[in-house]
């Protein structure tokens, strides 16, 4: 899972039908070693808000977590993070 | 899912066979720190354009966005981005 | 799909017996912003050429490209690419 | 296989309740040439501790590794490293 | 595929039960552009040797390669290189 951050929103009117009711957010994950990571789309299936640091999942188990095999989704918001305990790395 | 931009068509006569009828579209991932993002070829599922940020979906989920598991496909157009509200970063 | 240039061939004598009678072509990505893109190994489904420009499709899809889903195959050229027209970016 | 290690825990209240009873370790991809690899989330199933060098698989196969096809997890700790001889090549 | 050299062993006594058995190469993937690639590790099927150039295949088409869809294997070594034929561009 990828550890980031949710910064955003995306609407999108003209989609896939299998895409409505779900809450696009968009994230951008969190590294070491740069300033910014990358920045995609995620759905959101935990109630995650901006500013919020989330566990993200992607490829085949983005489907698991929206619960419909047939979702054009290839990437889910599961965990919202509390706390991170990282050792000998600086994280951000 | 990624954002991208639509930039292109691409043709091919000589194809697998299930590729017939599918519109190839050639997109750019936006990206963050780069000045331009990965190019690659997606199949369009919503009527998208030159021009349209768009929301790409790759791997298996492409296939379910083609609606059929055969295909040889592993990156579909799923959405076309109408407002993109990002906070905290700079995308573009 | 990955725009990918054909450059070489591979031949392997020791190899899982399903990949016999399998044509392994040496292929590159196509990138905008780098000289030479990623270099790997595409089965080839459409009777590709070195110096062809092509269509590759990677992961389980490739699997499906090649009509066997036991094949240790995951990645495999399903395309030869005629035209290529893109705006707003420089594509090689 | 990813060769990792581990550098710490994520706690996360809110989650999908398939992530229940999981363990949940920071890892960092062990990188030649680098200083420091990526760093993300996995779920332990071997009794793996902090500083640690693990074997870490993802995608589908993460699920195979949890043992529930449905569990929202792409990413899992399936072995801790007891040597690691590697030949012209300095790995860290 | 990708196209990789063998480097070394890699032992792990604590694994899951499935890894039992299986040969555990750390292969290091050849690149055109970059003095070394990525270094990770792969389970052999073909009988490969250090110092020998492999093809690898990752993701769910490991599992095929091994044979058994439970596998938590994510990497392995299809086929040992006899020849490379590459134009146009200098590989390694």
């Amino acid at each position: 899972m990828l550890i980031c951050e949710v910064v955003g929103h995306v609407w999108a009117t003209k989609k896939q039908p299998e895409l409505d009711g779900l809450k696009l957010m968009v994230v951008r994950e969190t590294r070491a070693d740069e300033k910014s990571g990358r920045t995609f789309v995620a759905v959101d299936t935990v109630g995650a808000g901006v500013g919020e640091q989330v566990l993200v999942v992607d490829g085949s188990t983005a489907r698991r977590a929206v619960g419909k095999d047939a979702s054009p989704v290839d990437c889910a918001i599961v965990g919202i993070i509390d706390t991170l305990e990282v050792q000998k790395t600086k994280l951000k």
